[in-house]
């Protein structure tokens, strides 16, 4: 392709705002060009204002860039936002009203009913609400994107091909999630050495939510929900990253262990049939040791991008169980709104404004 | 009373051996008089060849003693077994051939139906059993009693009122346990720095086994199976001690979660009547806050000896979840052990031979 | 003793102020009878308000007890601070002038010249300058007095006997410092899961300076440094309680290890000899183990009273070089006031305004 | 260049081992044609038998290789070892004898006198022994060339620039080191959650020990040690991968903290001058924060193979004082094999026997 299309990055100083931009340093189609923050950083070099804490090195060609702040005018075609909760509402629906095609990792327009929430492997179709989407708000170029919760990507990617071939009536979850889900400084240290957190305020609704959407079907202007019923305890434990899920599955047919575990590897969807930049070959791997997967040894399958299940066996209650484990701030959060991206880019939602 | 009652404890050297003695130390009714080891240590006195690591300082009383081989002729009547599983079956079995009264943490002796399994609050009446036991066995004065593994007594203590007042169907449990269940060495750092290892071997069965004994009726010479059915899921995080369990619960009949609460609460058993001396005076601890029960903060509430529970709310697959934690090496082994003795010495079961 | 001596805690809701809360529970001397915090607090019940974070329960007695807000009026003779820095400057001041005896953790007051900063074992002789303090400020009855921070407590513990027998040129000291030391929320846990902070903000110069005052002598109104140099790296490590310190001693004089150790294990003071009541019985214990002190194994050694020292051995630049550990917030903090108070106390200074 | 030089593996299913394995995949010059291990698994294929637990995934190319046992005859030119101490010192020679080249990890012939012990940044010239070690040995072709020890890397390359341009006296040395130092299962996980241990067995000597080899002076057939003294203090932290040290020199000349800064960061050496693929750019990467290095933001600096040093500033006892970070499975072992053998390459060594 030519020119690459420029992208804005907002919260760029958070931990996921980070992430947007490691990830984005040499993506063959985005080219980071305007990071946006709070005032307190604005008009200051990135390099400066930022505590970067990605293990990986800040990209030299951000160091100098100058921080604008929220209010500021962007020139950038799409924006990848990792505002706040609150915040984040009014400030994307602005920036798509001004045409700029947002791709939002907040909270706030996930559950909106014209919102797609989208996981390029198994709800594509969900981009059909951005026509009624454009109708509704009057929005001619514009868009918003939503991704889901870090926990509930990978929860539903293992469940998508399971839903498929054989039904789901319901999921018990139970989560062990990483310290980088709440951001820096995010929990304190006291509450992780020798010890675990058996909360995370409004995770286990978003879980139990967010599922009925990406699992549902468009029906006209809004997404009818799956029926599909789930319960989430959600825990935080002294990782770093990854977020390890404890998961049981009603059926609605019966399957043999063998074809659940063929049904999760042979899973592949539109990312991989499109060859996007960032899909994983297998966004599902399925590891036979007894003792895996493991936050340290898996988090980093496929860069990032692929959940990985091990364990996978009978339910002496439900039909099936298993655990499943994934990076919750690539494929969880920052490598979810860059799939997205690329997915609507290859189905020609990117139209310049 | 008058003078105390000698014990010996079997696996002196190893962690739960420590706590015996640890928790024993002026203990009312009981003395530890002999400590049991590998034939490596025999001989040599406890304070050198036993690598304390208990954060309490090692009990004056016990580090001049010497160390006994398991073939050595004990004269303690009580005696307490730490063995490894598949030693420990033939050991304590021959002991209790002698007239010794065998308390047994290892898992050998758990699942034989003329073992009684016993947790003093949840199954008092299971000491029934020693009657059959010793007509079987040709034994006059010797038992063997068990208690449960670490994470089936926390799970079955706050299974108990529930299942008396309301009926447990169903209960579906994934664990995050401690590394000291494990012993030591036990796990390697590598796979608790910034890790979860989602398995723990044998520990699944034992949790969906042991807890149908343990809600068990007596029925002539062995325990029938309580009709509920348990799925469980372990993982091992890194925390020292205290294991934490989500469990979700299908009831019998319906229940408002204030009256499970009030269940969990008011819930006393045998120990607490007896004033037995390692007896919590309430079993069960409800904690209201929303991010309790924590390892490091509640492990140690009544001495170790309560199960803690927290988040008691209503689950959308089944009737009722929460989470319960307790501590795994003191009332989840050797302070179980300790009040089995406790409860058969009140009760009349302990006669010198 | 009669009736026991009121005592107020400022800062009590923090993690030090939990600690006075905690440890006064049951003194012989002292009673809390007020408990002091920001005005966001006051007026409700501690049981309330306070985050409770020590791991024994929260004492009954405080639990209903109202807070009061900094200005109130107090009743207490006694006053143990935990305020930030900045604030207790002038806070502990004035309460001082209104006949208060206040014990300050904080750091405003400790290198103020006419304000003893005390360790009973190590210059209970400093007291001497309560009475420049008293004419000079125009108090009667008030006084305040300091304790170190809590690297520097532990440390001149161990270099005290040293430095009395041996006499000490020149300290090299690297510390791993425990989270708590920071107080909560604190540290981020992304900063101690997998890692180490290798800097604590005015903590190197804590030690270097506050040392030379503890180990000075009183020269009419004020403290004559002591003639040592000290060199002193910290870092942050992921502990929950304990602080532990490489140290090494260029001596004034020949000492053979035997020796150093002979003066470290005979060493006691003061409140040994007067029997304080939180007065360890040896204020240092020497493990001769090759792998202690351990924070985990060794911080409650004395209940969290004494410093304990390992691998003490000849230095290949310096003369002796060991390991030294300690209680950051028993000795190393509230405790450290509450032996002064006692100090203070039995040496005939806390008479009642 | 043409062919690839084949190179085996000894010790190949350790934790340096799969480093070595996971290091050498892709490298230009050599690939990877033989693994070796315990008789326990030869035979076998590397994918089974090896635990991997690296977290990059095993490479597809050594997954199906059969394992050889340590007994069978090489094909491959080169040798890198990872075999345990007091078994490779006899392997190693006898490999050597039968013309191998062999690049070993081990303690065993570091610090034998015609053994090269080498930091191709900081001795190069010591390869100069080789000559000798073969006359003396008998041997054509074959050679041994060691690299130090984990620690000792990191802490002679900041200090060989320094050493260069002003002289060190002394060096105290407090360690924090990473769990994998001790490979796998290595160090317990009870000693290491919300723990330090204060010693690692052998690795006070090795620093004091062969540094002094390292910036020692070829005299013919051995190295005339430099005379610098060293006090090393070693601890474990609850770190996975990472070696951090804390060093005060003292120097010969006067150096203002500016020049040892910039003497650090220009700092290269020969592997900088012939451009081996392993060379990082710079060596020895100074970071101005106040808090790093951290060996969770730093570790994996320059792929692994940077020395990162932090804080410099004056020592108020001796001249300069800082901390210096390093991988010490990548530049502390395999990857220290690896640039050891690119030079020997470049610099005429290798010739196939």
């Amino acid at each position: 392709m030519g020119q690459k299309i420029n992208v804005a990055v907002l919260g760029a100083t958070g931990s996921v705002g980070q992430r947007f931009v490691q990830l984005l340093e040499g993506h063959p189609w985005f080219k980071v060009n305007e990071l946006v923050a709070s005032d307190r950083s604005s008009g200051q070099c990135y390099g400066e204002v930022c505590d970067w804490r990605v293990s990986d090195a800040m990209p030299s060609s951000t160091r100098e860039t100058r921080v604008k702040a929220l209010g500021d005018r962007l020139e950038s075609q799409i924006v990848f936002s990792s505002l706040p909760g609150g915040l984040a509402s009014t400030v994307e629906a602005e920036l798509a009203a001004q045409g700029k095609q947002v791709f939002t990792n907040a909270s706030d327009n996930r559950m909106v009913p014209d919102v797609p929430l989208v996981i390029p492997e198994v709800n594509p179709d969900h981009l059909g609400l951005i026509e009624s989407q454009r109708r509704n708000r009057g929005w001619s170029d514009g868009l918003i994107v939503a991704n889901p919760n870090c926990s509930t990507i990978h929860l539903v990617l293992a469940l998508k091909p399971i839903w498929e071939e054989f039904g789901i009536e319901q999921a018990m979850v139970t989560t062990l999630q990483a310290a980088s889900g709440a951001g820096y400084p995010g929990v304190p240290s006291l509450d992780l050495i020798d010890n675990v957190v058996p909360y995370i305020g409004g995770e286990e609704e978003k879980i139990e939510h967010e599922t009925l959407k990406l699992l549902g079907t468009v029906a006209g202007e809004h997404i009818a929900s799956a029926a599909i019923t789930l319960s989430a305890q959600c825990t935080r434990v002294p990782v770093r990253d990854g977020h390890l899920e404890s998961v049981s599955l009603r059926l609605r047919k019966k399957a043999a262990i063998p074809q659940v575990v063929e049904a999760l590897e042979s899973f592949t969807g539109r990312p991989q049939a499109l060859g996007l930049p960032f899909a994983p070959e297998r966004p599902i791997i399925v590891r036979p040791e007894l003792d895996r997967p493991q936050p340290s040894l898996d988090r980093n399958a496929a860069n990032g991008m692929a959940s990985v299940v091990g364990r996978v066996r009978e339910c002496s209650i439900f039909d099936v169980k298993f655990m499943v484990l994934g990076h919750n701030t690539i494929r969880g959060a920052a490598g979810a709104s860059i799939l997205n991206a690329e997915l609507l880019h290859q189905e020609g939602y990117l139209t310049a404004s």
